[in-house]
């Protein structure tokens, strides 16, 4: 048996070159940076190889859907949307709720926008939504922080919101930034709604959702993001802020209020979050296909919404099914029912063709503990391994989005690597079945793969490695005083928050700002 | 529009009556238990909706394993093994190494047993282990034990060995034991391996997974075995405790004595688990699909080996590739890379149509925080997905295999719920899709699900509490004095330990082996 003669004699020397080499070598391979195209994880790689729903049951769940636009419909439409909506084939009953037949909604799917950009400010972090594109980032709104020091719950402020947004910048992971908490400390809406674009945009060039939460704040809102982008044409040519609409209150009814500030959204170019947010065994059905037909439905009505004021305007699926501890009626965000609730939500997207977006990696916990680790990593991965555009929630969100941690989110930029290396999945081709590497090592080879040309080539190139994450032996670990992740992840955030951040404003732009609204950081 | 009066008359009472009940309704169907088969999750459900592989890629896979064995083979082989196979069709080489034949390799997989019984003592946990069915529980082979006081490593004894199987027998996500750890009091070799068999039989009545040190051991083993069985015969038709064998040494050697070993099992009567770990990048190429090509390839010439003894023997395909940090050359187990490298290894089993298992649930963290808990789950929900048979080192294990955590047993019990959870997936038809309760409720009904028949109905059976998970609101949390995690589940394992062990041998029996074999605990 003389395999071993079929091994390429110039590669002989290669190996017995690196073999010499060994640590050396691995740590001039990892020494040179990869270039930003090189990373083993994107924005934006494709999922979708788990599938919990069969053809069947989407068909099903979207003929559901359609029996309850046209038998049910939603109510509580103000009388804009009545106006458009009936315009374009919507019926309304004498209960005055609006009905959608088969042949509206098949229109409005034909006519909708297929591929939405969600632009960033600095033009490197624009993501494209389509396909089964994944993209992951933060989402709102929680109320309080989470101060890992004392353990304490407290209000959430701008500061700390600008600080998320700081954070995130820093964070290759995040790739987007929806506001995730609200600015307690701000007492009047407007100029909470207007400091909460601030604090974003001076904190992140990435993109960012906002809210707002009046119609009437709609307009100052354009106005402060059209001064950032340099003018209106600037701002619709690249909107780099979308805006996050909770348009109904589940079950099926509008919620009249954020439907009028999202037909001023769209009108000022903003592209918008068609946000159903219902809750399964309270305000959908407790089981995981019925919440998911609901939300399903009631953003189809939302998608004739948009289109009916303005044809193929860039929408965002929204259903955000979330799931219920039915013992006690409260909100649970961190179970396996809320992953299969978010990955169903993903498919029914892609069924539609729509670019599309629902929660996940949210924690029940209150803290960023192992329990907040499961919860956040179950939903997460099996977002992205069902090829979800927008996992929002995905980091630094506890208490079932009661309240934000920044020490989370710098963990959960560790915890999404992972999960996106999961989605990124594996290659199979001959190089990577390294046939000719097995003979090479087996057959009068040095019997292992570490340091070989091959193994040496991909360590930086197919390897997410933690930041945060501890990967040392337990002897290691001791030398070391036994370091501990949170108070890692606090001098982390210490070490962000003292550098200047680099979405900050050009000095002339801030005053111009500063001059036109009452700006609290 | 009188949709309203689409609703059966029958079923407003129900729902009013339904609804004066609320809390109290609820308070009511979660006081009456479930019984066992009622419970929303099982051992052994059907996973499988996500495929990391495609049909194509796994045949790639199949296709270089078969030349790696025609081209490379084994070397290392035993006396015995190398008789055993040649005698079946392999052909051993001048250098030593047996090679496999496509046609050997496809004779042994028609005759291989597709179908294991993993029995336990009791009757009520065998494991079926056959097509996408998923169960968990503990591997080895920890050399620390983790104590959460002082965050302290110490070296594992056989009273923690013990107390590990006494711990999981009253788990009810843990569905085997496979010891976790090494009793490292007991110095004697023989003495361990006997100790180790006593130690998991008499803390638990589920299925065991042990090994043996020395192929010499495995007589006296078995002695033991069919002592506590009641008889040869009797442990002969229900075995409840099956053999690990690390029968390769990767890259494509045979560990000698351990296949030794392995023959002697076989003939006991014991089912084997063929046992192939191999490092990608140390031991196997540093690609996921070349370790999976690797270690399949390592599988079949077990299975091979297995067919050559006694053909149908029940052996599980483990083919378990752990991931390895190659910045440092160590061992890692809670990467993406290792739930893709066990994810794939699942469909491999599946595409050979052979009963299989691998590792996953393993953490690199020391400690059980939160780290540990998201790459807990990682692994653990992606393996179920893929529907391995058998998930291996699911709980307990830290620090990359070397440390072993009970309050991390524990609150991996509740990590694997949910993972299970996710593995049931989404049911679809008229019932869950509750197109009548969305009537109901919307038009005229209440306007929310809390309360209604269909959604108490199904509180219990269709959603995994957690038992230590805390989804309690930040002020409740607070009025409750912070909970913490851990410090609740060293409260559950100190409750659970202090009671006697539901295992234990009945006084005549415990008599009767303490006479025959020294018995450290």
């Amino acid at each position: 048996m003389t395999d071993i003669t079929r091994k390429p004699a110039g590669r002989a020397s290669g190996r017995s070159s690196s073999r010499s080499g060994g640590r050396a070598a691995r740590v001039a391979a990892r020494a040179a940076a990869l270039a930003e195209d090189q990373r083993p994880i994107q924005p934006g790689m494709t999922g979708g190889l788990y599938r919990p729903l069969s053809d069947a049951q989407m068909q099903r769940i979207h003929e559901t859907a359609l029996t309850a636009l046209a038998e049910i419909g939603l109510a509580d439409a103000p009388p804009s949307g009545i106006e458009a909506m009936v315009a374009a084939g919507a019926t309304l009953g004498d209960d005055g709720r609006l009905r959608y037949s088969r042949a509206l909604v098949e229109d409005t799917l034909a006519k909708a926008c297929k591929e939405v950009t969600l632009y960033s400010r600095d033009g490197q972090h624009d993501l494209n939504l389509s396909g089964q594109r994944v993209h992951y980032g933060t989402a709102g709104a929680a109320v309080h922080m989470v101060d890992l020091d004392g353990r304490n719950y407290r209000d959430s402020t701008l500061q700390d919101l600008h600080d998320a947004s700081k954070i995130s910048n820093t964070l290759d992971n995040i790739h987007f930034v929806q506001r995730p908490m609200v600015a307690r400390d701000i007492t009047d809406n407007l100029e909470m709604d207007l400091n909460t674009i601030y604090a974003c945009c001076s904190g992140t060039t990435k993109h960012i959702g906002t809210s707002f939460s009046d119609p009437s704040h709609v307009a100052r809102g354009l106005e402060m993001l059209n001064m950032i982008a340099g003018g209106e044409d600037k701002y619709r040519a690249r909107p780099f802020v979308s805006n996050s609409n909770c348009f109904v209150v589940p079950p099926m009814k509008f919620a009249t209020e954020s439907c009028e500030a999202m037909e001023h959204c769209i009108r000022g170019g903003m592209p918008v979050l068609l946000l159903s947010a219902c809750m399964a065994g309270a305000t959908a059905p407790s089981t995981i296909a019925g919440a998911i037909a609901q939300t399903v439905a009631e953003c189809l009505a939302g998608l004739v919404y948009v289109n009916a004021v303005q044809p193929g305007h860039p929408a965002i699926f929204g259903t955000w099914p979330f799931g219920l501890d039915l013992r006690t009626g409260a909100m649970s965000v961190g179970s396996g029912e809320q992953a299969l609730l978010t990955a169903g939500s993903a498919q029914m997207h892609q069924f539609y063709g729509l670019p599309g977006g629902a929660a996940a990696g949210a924690s029940d916990s209150k803290l960023p503990d192992m329990q907040a680790g499961w919860e956040q990593m179950c939903s997460n991965v099996m977002a992205g391994l069902s090829g979800l555009n927008m996992v929002y929630e995905a980091a630094g969100m506890h208490a079932s989005l009661l309240g934000f941690c920044h020490e989370s989110l710098i963990l959960g930029d560790d915890l999404i690597g992972q999960a996106q290396r999961c989605v990124r999945g594996i290659e199979v081709d001959d190089d990577t079945l390294a046939l000719d590497q097995m003979r090479e090592v087996c057959l009068g080879g040095p019997g292992h793969y570490l340091g070989t040309d091959a193994t040496l080539g991909r360590m930086q190139k197919d390897h997410v490695y933690p930041s945060l994450g501890d990967r040392t032996s337990p002897k290691e670990w001791e030398e070391k005083d036994k370091p501990d992740l949170l108070a890692n992840a606090v001098a982390r955030k210490v070490a962000i928050l003292a550098q200047p951040s680099e979405a900050r404003f050009a000095p002339d732009l801030d005053a111009a700002l500063r001059a036109q609204f009452k700006i609290h950081l």
